[in-house]
């Protein structure tokens, strides 16, 4: 029984516009399903959002008289902020929408974690999975698909996306879009580190992920997608 | 050599006062020194602060059309926040100063979360410890004082100081008296478990914990604290 999909890749790959298709394909199939998103999906995902937002920013406190200085997120900062994100996700939606028999769509799950924080900043695997075991609750996806693509392609996609976001559209967008950027500053390497790290973990667990080609036409990609789901749900899975 | 010195115990037990007398003491003295405090003490630690008083309160995104609901904090939540707090806490303040020279005082550290999320809320400790490494970046303290009284003295002090400070202080003061609330509203069980913990803790290492009785008036337990100081650094230390 399927009851919780992940899309996993880097910046600009493709992952939320995968999981819309998905998510209205499975509606249109009758099969109630909830799509949802990490870091955020619930008031405190929101607020924790914004203290990674803050970075650079100087931050006054409100009421404090001494003047805060300006903060740069060292590493483990930023894993525990993602991990109370997702162990919040976990706690009031993922959880709760499983429970009632929803199907799960999430973009970005544990697996971010270990490329990112394990692969990119050089974070112990062996602690990451024990932390994600912690946050999540021990909630596993049962399908993951992983679209991969060349660094560039992604990086110049999620700029391309950037520049339209910051040009155009509502604050709430906007600051999704910081949130990306927040990556897309890094060098290629660690982008490089990133990717590398998302497909070893798909080696380990061919069952689970799927690696797809993400530099396909996007109506292609949601066919493969489609296709693998159709299977699994025929095989009542 | 002395550089990091923590003040332990549970809510009410004196630990901010006697920080600040040792602080005096040492200053004048003419050791440098800072005092400092779990959690807060940073921008990004007040902001964490921020995410934890804001439960229970509804959350209304900003420019997000859709209701997000109330939320009650999870333990891995919880306990994922402390340590992004003490890992921004550590890199921005705790390490710099250490580099320095300047004697840090800090008023809870790495023992209060295996009291609180270990031996209060059931985590498991061998976790909390890796976790802690990592938030601390390897820092442990020299010197740890530990403020043991009955749970139900320390509790009534910190409602006590809770009313004077509501009643009468600035929006900050209020802010920390709230987040003292946290532990508070727990169930006296709870902070028996806390109390239990923290006495464990200092069985473990005798040598760096010192459990000192703080049901005693604030000069007698500073005088104790004071020679405890005097003659570590008597000898060299």
């Amino acid at each position: 029984m399927i009851r919780l999909i992940s899309f996993e890749g880097g910046d600009g790959s493709g992952k939320s516009t995968q999981l819309r298709l998905l998510e209205r394909y499975l509606a249109g199939r009758g099969r109630g399903c909830l799509g949802t998103r990490e870091p955020g999906g619930t008031a405190l995902g929101e607020m924790i959002r914004q203290v990674l937002l803050t970075e650079d920013v100087r931050g006054e406190a409100k009421g404090d008289p001494s003047p805060l200085t300006p903060y740069a997120i060292c590493p483990p900062t930023e894993l525990f902020l993602y991990l109370a994100d997702r162990a919040q996700h976990v706690h009031e939606v993922i959880r709760p929408a499983l429970a009632s028999g929803t199907l799960v769509l999430c973009d970005r799950f544990t697996d971010s974690t270990l490329a990112y924080q394990g692969y990119g900043r050089g974070v112990d695997l062996g602690m990451l999975r024990r932390v994600n075991e912690v946050a999540s609750g021990g909630i596993t996806p049962d399908i993951t698909f992983l679209l991969d693509c060349p660094v560039e392609l992604g990086l110049s996609r999620a700029e391309e996306r950037s520049s339209i976001i910051h040009s155009q559209s509502s604050a709430r967008e906007d600051r999704a879009s910081r949130m990306e950027d927040r990556f897309e500053r890094e060098e290629v390497a660690f982008h490089e580190r990133v990717r590398k790290g998302f497909l070893e973990l798909a080696r380990t667990e061919p069952g689970r992920i799927h690696v797809l080609d993400a530099s396909r036409a996007v109506r292609d990609l949601h066919e493969e997608i489609r296709k693998i789901i159709d299977e699994k749900l025929a095989n009542g899975e």
